[in-house]
C-alpha cells in the first residue's frame, strides 16, 4: 500500500459513501487516500484521459475503494452515485495551453460532461453533498491583491471560461434543483501523486521533476510572479471540511495560502529541499503562454477560515520535503511519460 | 418581396459581404432585409432548428441573399465565411425554459457550436468584424437599476450561463487570436418576422399573438415587472452601427430602451394598438418560470450612445402599430405552429 503521509483521520466521513471523480489523478487520489483512511466507502470515477495525470497506481492497494473507469457524463455513473453521501467532483482538464489548442475538448471535459453529471446527480441523488474543485484561474489577471471571492471574474483562457461555466452550473443546480454544492477555487497545488512527466499540468510538477532529475529549471521572464502554493494535504482537508459544513452549501470559497512566493523562490525552495544541482536560468516568455499569463496571484482565504474553519497548515519547506521524500520512495512518477 | 418597414439604408455596408447566422429567425431576418436593402451581399447560415423561430419565408424573394442550411459549428460554413467582411452572429436558442429541461442541448446551441464557429473564423477569416447578439439575461436579477455593463453578471438559468460563456469566448478570441468581436446584450425585442406561435420564444410574441387572436393575455403574478422593450429595427440599427465602429471591438454593449414599462402596460399597449377585445387576467406564477424570473429590468444604454452613436428611435406605440400592421399583411405568422 502506498503511504499517505500527513493526512489526518476524517472522523466525520467514516462509514459514509464518497464518490471521487477524477479520483485517479493528483488531488483526487490524495482525497481517496484520506477518505479510505477515515473508513469511508470510496468510489472512484475516472476516465483515465491519456493526456491527464490519472494513474491506477495512485490508489493501488487501498481497501474499500472501487474504481469505475468512465467519463463523468456517462450514464454508467448513475449507479455509483445513487447512494452516495458526498461527491467530490474533481474531474477535469487542467492544462491551460491544451484548452487553447483544442477548445472543444476542454469544453467537453470541463463543462459539458459536468452538466451531464449534474443531471445524473439531480435525477438519482440530489441530496448528496457535492464539492467541486475549481480554480483561481477564473479570476484571470487580478485587479487587486489579495483576491477574495467578490473579486470580479475574468478568465483569460478557454480553461478558465469552461471552469467558470462549470461552477455556475453547480451553483444553479443548487438554487433551482435543490442540489447541495460547494465550489472551491484552488490555487497552485503540489505534493505526492502528481504526474511529473507531462509539461502542461502545472508549473509546480515540472519544477519538481527538473529538480529531482538535476535538470535546469527555466524561469520565464524574470521569475518574479508570485504564487500562493498549497500542499495537497491542505487541499484535501479543505475539501473534507467543505463536505462536512452545511454553511458552505451554495458558496464559492477560495482555497489558497496566506503567503506567496515568487516562482524563483519556489524553484529555489525545491532545489534546496532536493539538494539538487539544478540551475535556474531565465528565458523569454513563449508567446502562447505569455498571452494567457495572469501575473501575480494571492488568495484571500478568510472566507474559508470563517465558513470551513480551515487554514493551511503545511509550510512550503515542509511540504516540499514531504514531496521530495514521497517521490524518492516512488520513483516511477519520475520515469512515466 | 416582403416589405421592410422603417429600416434605413446602411450605406456603410453596401458592396460588403455580410454573413448572418440565424438569419432565418426573428432578429436575423430583419438584419438580412436591412443589409440586402443597403446593397450588401448577404449569406444566411441557419440550421432551421425545429423548436426555434426560423423560417425561409422570412427572407423569401430578397435579392442578393444566399441561404446555407447548416449549424454554425459545421465545417461547411467555412466557405461562406472565408471572404466575409462582417459576421452578424445571431444564431442561438432563446428559450429559457427549454434550457432548463434540456441543458445539454442549450450548451450545444449557445456555446459549443459557437466555439466551433469561432475556430472556423479564426482559421479562415480572422479579419472579419464579428457582432454577437447576446442577452441581458446574463446579468440575472439586477442588483441595481438601470443596469450598465459594469453590473455584475449572474445568470439565473442555463441559457444565461451558456450565453455568457459564448460572450467570453468571443472576447477571448479577440484578445488572444486577433478576431474583432463586439458583444451586444439585447433586451426584450418585438416586431415583424417573429415566430408568434411558439410559447417559449419570449413573452412579447405571445402577447402579440393572443391580442391579434382576441385571446386572453394571462399576466403572471400582478404583471408589474418592468421591461425596456425594443423594436427590432432599432436592434438592427445597433448591430450595424457596431459593425461599422472599430471603437466597439472587444466591447460589451447593452442594447435596450431608455424607458421601461410593466408587462401589464406593454400588454395594454398591444391591446389598444390592435383594437383587440383581449382581456388581461392575472394568474399565479408557474413554479418553473418563477424560479428563473429576474424581476424588473432596465438597461443603461449610455455606452451604446457613446461608442456606437446609437439610441432607440421607435416609441413602443409606433412600434406596436408597425408590428400589428405587418402581421395583418402577413397572416401566416399567426397560423404557423
Amino acid at each position: 500500500m502506498v503511504s499517505a503521509p500527513s493526512l489526518p483521520p476524517i472522523s466525520g466521513l467514516s462509514s459514509t459513501v464518497c464518490v471521487v471523480t477524477g479520483g485517479l489523478g493528483f488531488i483526487g487520489s490524495n482525497l481517496v487516500h484520506a477518505l479510505a483512511a477515515a473508513g469511508a466507502q470510496v468510489r472512484v470515477i475516472d476516465a483515465l484521459v491519456p493526456e491527464h495525470g490519472g494513474d491506477r497506481r495512485n490508489v493501488a492497494g487501498l481497501e474499500g475503494v472501487e474504481t469505475i473507469e468512465a467519463a463523468i457524463g456517462d450514464a454508467v455513473v448513475a449507479e455509483a452515485v445513487a447512494d452516495s453521501d458526498v461527491i467530490f467532483n474533481v474531474a477535469g482538464q487542467v492544462s491551460h495551453l491544451a484548452s487553447m489548442t483544442d477548445p472543444l475538448r476542454d469544453l467537453e471535459l470541463n463543462t459539458r460532461s459536468h452538466v451531464a453529471f449534474l443531471e445524473t446527480v439531480r435525477r438519482v441523488r440530489p441530496a448528496a453533498r457535492v464539492v467541486l474543485t475549481s480554480t483561481r484561474q477564473v479570476y484571470g489577471r487580478p485587479e487587486r491583491l489579495p483576491v477574495d471571492e467578490l473579486h470580479p471574474v475574468g478568465p483569460v483562457d478557454v480553461n478558465g471560461i469552461d471552469k467558470l461555466a462549470c461552477e455556475r452550473f453547480h451553483l444553479l443546480y443548487g438554487k433551482v434543483h435543490g442540489l447541495r454544492p460547494t465550489v472551491l477555487r484552488l490555487t497552485n497545488v503540489y505534493g505526492p501523486r502528481q504526474n511529473l512527466c507531462k509539461d502542461d499540468l502545472g508549473v509546480l510538477p515540472v519544477f519538481v521533476r527538473l529538480a529531482l532529475r538535476g535538470e535546469a529549471i527555466k524561469l520565464f521572464g524574470d521569475g518574479s510572479q508570485r504564487r500562493d502554493c498549497l500542499y495537497v494535504a491542505d487541499v484535501v482537508d479543505a475539501a473534507v471540511a467543505a463536505a462536512l459544513t452545511d454553511d458552505a452549501i451554495g458558496e464559492v470559497v477560495n482555497i489558497g495560502n496566506t503567503v506567496s512566493w515568487t516562482l524563483r523562490e519556489i524553484a529555489e525552495a525545491i532545489v534546496v529541499t532536493t539538494s539538487s544541482t539544478t540551475t535556474l536560468p531565465t528565458t523569454p516568455w513563449p508567446a502562447d503562454l505569455e498571452r494567457i499569463d495572469i501575473g501575480d496571484f494571492q488568495c484571500d482565504i478568510s472566507k474559508a477560515a470563517r465558513l470551513l474553519g480551515w487554514q493551511p497548515t503545511v509550510d512550503i519547506g515542509i511540504g516540499m520535503q514531504r514531496t521530495a521524500a514521497f517521490y524518492g520512495e516512488h520513483p516511477w512518477y519520475l520515469s512515466s511519460i
